[in-house]
């Protein structure tokens, strides 16, 4: 059962538990300053495929491979995956699962996907429909870069704000019966804000006030404020999106700074990696929450978290006639036993 | 509540109920034999904006103000509101939805949209988060084709096993309250399917083993047959891939064909509207569903149906790398009260 807190939040009754995840992600995540926390790391940026987006897929299925083995699981045990990605139609995730032979639910919440599939699986099982499922994302560098700004071998200037798209996939096993793992307590849905930014090489200023939004929505509905937690993660806001985001919120009333992490910041060391404002894309937060957070929640050093994936729901065409980027950020809060 | 009846199969223990239905359509739409049964029928394949992509997202926000004007609801009765399209990353939608202010989920399902998205919704409102949500979807001959096969300018020849996209949308309302209207009584989930057609003008076939995967296991899960039903309704298999799903059907021990009907091959006249195989598109289930199904259902005409929306789950560019199209279909089970 879940329970309404206030406009799109909710409490989840009866407990959802993570029961495993995992991270790969590829070389430039591998030598970066998280390197050591992922399960796997690819120095071939094709996976071993003969295309970068076979590339993607083969990443996100053997992640979800990966979290599946953790809890010596194979995909006859899950209910239902739910995945999505950047790529057009979602096809590094439909392209991943075929041989899988599960339920699948595809989703489009562009770098938010992994929150996402956390709401809507814990939701599900709450109803009492299967018994574990998995939710899981990707982005890949080579991937992205070509279809959102230029093809790679152009070598387009980048500018400051610009963020890196993580080659980086990220995957978690929902259930309802493994005690003392990490659960699902709360979640809050995101809605659809846009201040009117127009420039896609400035992602972190287009999804700050969508993830302020959520925030502050959620801190009204729950009564709950920074002080509750150990840790407040956005998923790639990146370094100037995310101090945006700090001073929105401080601005509301409330200081995020003590416990406030961005896995966009934390992904690169933007000195010496070149990554200008810091790794972006589904699987920077969907990596960095499974192969950094979640280990520390399940080891008892942070007690509360919130983990809020932004996305940014534009495409390069709307961009082209001149809209402005819509953005959105979903939060899931996440408690240790 | 909802209980598991098998492989993704869940019943909906608690009464979730479509409360309203929309349905808006393009002038083919509307001239075609199914034009009468549509809420709205417009003219101008621009619906007053400067661009088609614009005009996608207008023709859907229109069709679900129209769903809500038809319950005397506003955005602000409603908890959250899922939806996708077939454009690159689903902007027709989440433009469509950036002024309702209301949580938003996006899905990708590519045609299977509007299934997937009475799915989730009747399976989060029996988990008790949230009263009402609105599941929506949209498609536009003109956003599709120039996206999926050619520039419109162009006009490429069309092989007669082509499907036209339908410039269709369609928006349902459902909540768990309003007594004595149609209800989804169970759902199944569908599995990625790919028997290796890699002909993007022959997406019927593509899809029609996926629809008889999920009905298929649906029967069996169940115990139900064709018997128990007055309409087994399929999103947009158009002609050939209709017959094909019938054939396979009829492998399978059912006979699905006294009690079964194609949205696609319904949209349109084939004879003198030049539409080959029949209409398409996320929009073509999902204003069929609305514009002549739900009616009939809550007028009492028909008892019991199952409407399964299919998708194919490609790229262009997937297409291109020589890869077969992976499919899905969707099973909502609906009856009138």
């Amino acid at each position: 059962m879940a329970v309404s807190l206030g406009r799109g939040a909710f409490q989840i009754k009866e407990p959802v538990y993570i029961t495993s995840y995992a991270a790969v992600v590829g070389k430039k995540e591998g030598e970066g300053p998280m390197g050591k926390c992922f399960d796997r790391v690819e120095t071939d940026s094709y996976f071993g495929q003969k295309t970068w987006e076979q590339a993607e897929s083969r990443m996100q299925q053997e992640t979800i491979y990966h979290a599946l083995e953790k809890a010596a699981l194979s995909p006859d045990d899950i209910d239902i995956i739910l995945a999505g990605d950047l790529i057009n139609q979602c096809t590094s995730s439909t392209y991943s699962l075929r041989p899988f032979g599960v339920p699948f639910l595809g989703l489009f919440g562009a770098c938010s996907t992994m929150a996402e599939g956390l709401i809507i699986g814990s939701l599900i099982l709450s109803s009492g429909a299967g018994k574990r499922c998995v939710a899981a994302t990707s982005s890949h560098f080579s991937t992205a870069e070509r279809q959102f700004r230029f093809p790679l071998s152009y070598g387009g200037q980048r500018p400051p704000t610009a963020q890196w798209t993580c080659t980086a996939s990220g995957a978690v096993v929902l259930d309802t019966q493994t005690e003392n793992s990490p659960r699902i307590s709360s979640v809050c849905i995101g809605k659809i804000t846009d201040l009117g930014v127009t420039d896609a090489n400035n992602m972190g200023a287009a999804m700050a006030p969508a993830a302020a939004d959520t925030l502050t929505r959620w801190f009204k509905c729950s009564g709950k404020s920074p002080e509750n937690y150990d840790a407040i993660v956005t998923g790639d806001l990146g370094k100037i999106g995310g101090k945006l985001f700090a001073e929105i919120m401080m601005k509301q009333g409330y200081d995020v700074n003590p416990c406030y992490h961005d896995c966009g910041a934390m992904m690169f060391d933007a000195e010496t990696q070149d990554t200008h404002a810091g790794g972006s894309g589904c699987g920077c937060g969907g990596s960095i929450l499974c192969g950094h957070f979640l280990p520390l929640v399940k080891s008892g050093k942070i007690k509360r978290m919130l983990f809020m994936a932004t996305g940014a729901l534009m495409s390069p065409m709307l961009v082209q006639q001149g809209e402005s980027i819509p953005s959105i950020a979903h939060l899931v809060e996440i408690t240790g036993e």
